[in-house]
């Protein structure tokens, strides 16, 4: 294990929180708030633990699959440990797991909050929470892959393990050119919504915020009832941005070359769509006598299944109240996430439209045993590898749900209640069902049941692997097995 | 597709089921009771039906896969269609579509009812529900075959689709032969369980009942508190036969040839009593305050454990009642099952150690790339079919159960009552927790939900695809692509 290297990747990343953090230092200072002053202390902090890590260029920059996977897992549990600090001394959220499970639930865009009153936050918190959300959604690495060309020929491995989906795509040959293509499309996603909500009459402040839980895919809001006190029309901005930010980015990209007919011809989009249109028409169909008229169901119901499929967790409704059709509708979909390649969480659309192509050879070699057929996406031939890892992802997937649940079941909350909670972190969303629907939160667990949740917001947002690969005992003991 | 054939082994399943039909007939005969005269009709529509289907022998007697999943498939479901008429003409269970429910769920070895009170049925009719389990656990083709030699070289491709685990093994080289060890262990056990619980003090008819919902580990009682209402040393009893019936039936075959130091080295066996002994501890601990003594909440927990994940389905106490921590291990235990080549259903345990180990073993490469490692059970490589199999049953199995959850859903029940619902039903078992708790039953449902839950315990007990190979249109449209 290449050590050195992994201690200065973790300086790298503090320098770069420390960067980060001075924004909200900056809102603290706007806004005349005291709590500013901590984000600062937590920027030199930074800056200072980063200086120590990273003193010593380390004389072999090759990373390994393992070693790309223990630095991005230390790295986001590192950057975590470090955001939560102001947040806690600062009083907004005095106790530091609490603080802890906000800041993690933050980067991993998941959304899930201890809050149980949002609006009393100081505006340097409110902001520091949202932008973790900016940050992580499309991931701290993409960002210093973007900026600096430090890690040599081994940056494929660090991005591999960041990534979300089945397979990483480069977009163009350089992976540091990848980077930063996939971050100016980004920016110019987040600066879009911001003038578009600005236009459709949303204050400032509140169209950072909101658009750095749209285009992260994370959910943070600075209202207790999420995005419902807004216009229908920003809820209707929201919801086409909540889309757009599930989609895989090459589409954009393939946008950008002008190859449009390319991009239709993506089917895990053309899926992707589908089931939004789909799922929304039934739920408004079910929630229709609620609301009364077919357009407020239809802006609810468009609403949360794009807030819910692309895992970021904004509500506009109670969805808790609904009847149990569309409830399971949302809960499925929470396994179902966004595609891959984009922002959001979840098992992703592809993984399940090759499980979906899977099953159907296999049924399909029960009536002709001798056929011989390859499973393709796209027009291209589903490598046996991508195969097997889409499978044993879904094994593992299954099995940290069912280990969390049964975790957490020691809290004795209702088992809608510890189900959907469970499914909420892995898959990035935050809202659930019962004590954790979207009015609730989840200030009421134990702090073991706590550190369950952060283990599988991280194990989720991660793709399970590098989280896993952390607590194998055989990465650390041992000979160096490479 | 071999029509022929298929219709043939349908005639032959029906002649069959007038024979079984026979001894509700004479139980109401006994008890002079007028039910036991539909019994006995039913029985001779049977023969009439079974011996039309039957006339003529097929010139080509060979049995592809596909055909012998689509035979054992449409099996299940005459016999099921048949064995409801009595239950519903004598008016016991007034509504077919109840007991169509009632036998899928007897002859699936399930024990989900639909009766709100089992006492009020006749006896007739509380033999026959109980006496489908005895049917339905070992499986009636493995009985036609030990009688039979009808199916000559094909027999295997029967025997396939209707055995539980990944793979079928032969206990000795002619299918016949194995048919009739394994049902002469069956009667055995069956025999030895009715003489101790008689011996115990219980009564001759519930003995018979309670024996055949143990060894078929079905879980149909004829009181409304299932097991509860008897001794503690019958429950005892009983707890040490459903954990007998969920043991590999390759085990008592070992004992049979005196090869002890094998069937200790069988490791699905010691992961399954393992499995029981830690779930039933931490259970006993964590309902302790309930019971006050260590005596009873042992004997309540091992009982329900064994029920449990043998997917029998009695109870001794209303485990919807206890601590979230043990309802949430009862209900991880529902997926779990019992072992491949028993009686029980569910995933199997040696399902979830080849899932397991491959779990590790790809965890594995991530840390050594180039190393090549085989996953082994009990000393064998498993074959990469298997595993693939293994994966592609997992996929499924979860994409029927999140479907049927989706659709029960409309009838808007709790989460907790849809989703143990369909767990409960999909692997066999009959309770779940809430509305279809031990001491609830499944009658309110809608008869759409009982349609779905229905093929839920059919794709249960024939592990997925003989059902699902029933659904493609491709085996019954298009050419022969045999």
């Amino acid at each position: 294990m290449n050590y050195a290297m992994i201690l200065y990747i973790l300086g790298a990343v503090l320098k770069f929180e420390s960067l980060f953090l001075l924004l909200p230092s900056l809102v603290g200072l706007i806004y005349g708030e005291r709590s500013g002053l901590y984000y600062l202390g937590t920027a030199l902090l930074c800056l200072v633990c980063g200086m120590i890590l990273g003193h010593k260029k380390p004389e072999e920059m090759m990373l390994y699959t393992r070693e790309g996977f223990v630095s991005v897992a230390l790295s986001w549990l590192i950057m975590s440990v470090f955001g939560a600090l102001p947040m806690c001394l600062c009083g907004d959220i005095p106790f530091y797991v609490d603080s802890l499970f906000e800041t993690i639930s933050g980067f991993t865009t998941t959304g899930a909050s201890i809050c149980i009153n949002v609006e009393i936050l100081t505006h340097a918190t409110q902001f520091w929470r949202s932008f973790t959300h900016w940050i992580g959604g499309m991931g701290v690495f993409v960002f210093i892959m973007a900026i600096l060309p430090m890690m040599g020929g081994s940056t494929m491995n660090l991005m591999k393990a960041e990534s979300p989906g089945p397979s990483v795509s480069k977009l163009v040959p350089h992976v540091k050119d990848t980077a930063k293509i996939l971050y100016g499309m980004y920016i110019a996603l987040t600066v879009a919504e911001i003038v578009i909500l600005i236009v459709c009459g949303m204050p400032l402040f509140d169209s950072f915020i909101t658009t750095f839980g749209t285009v992260g895919t994370g959910g943070f809001g600075i209202k207790c009832d999420s995005i419902a006190p807004y216009s229908p029309v920003i809820q209707i901005v929201v919801t086409v941005f909540m889309i757009l930010s599930g989609i895989n980015y090459t589409a954009y990209f393939l946008v950008l070359c002008r190859k449009f007919k390319e991009v239709f011809g993506i089917e895990e989009v053309r899926w992707y769509l589908g089931i939004i249109v789909g799922a929304s028409l039934i739920i408004a169909v079910n929630i229709q006598h609620i609301y009364g008229g077919w357009g407020v169901s239809l802006r609810h119901s468009f609403f949360q299944v794009a807030s819910i499929i692309t895992t970021t967790g904004f509500a506009t409704a109670d969805f808790d109240r609904w009847p149990m059709l569309s409830k399971t509708i949302l809960v499925l979909l929470m396994f179902m996430g966004a595609c891959a390649g984009s922002t959001g969480g979840g098992i992703k659309v592809s993984r399940l439209i090759i499980l979906n192509r899977a099953v159907k050879k296999e049924l399909s070699l029960i009536i002709h045993p001798r056929e011989i057929k390859k499973i393709r996406m796209d027009g291209h031939v589903i490598e046996h590898e991508v195969l097997r890892n889409t499978n044993v992802f879904l094994v593992i997937y299954f099995l940290v749900m069912f280990a969390s649940v049964l975790l957490i079941s020691v809290d004795d909350f209702s088992f809608t209640t510890n189900f959907t909670a469970v499914v909420s972190a892995i898959n990035n969303i935050g809202p659930g069902l019962d004590m954790v629907g979207p009015t609730g939160n989840f200030a009421a667990f134990s702090a073991f049941s706590k550190f369950v949740l952060m283990f599988d917001m991280l194990a989720g947002r991660l793709e399970l692997f590098p989280i896993l690969v952390l607590m194998l005992p055989k990465v650390w003991l041992g000979r160096d097995g490479r």
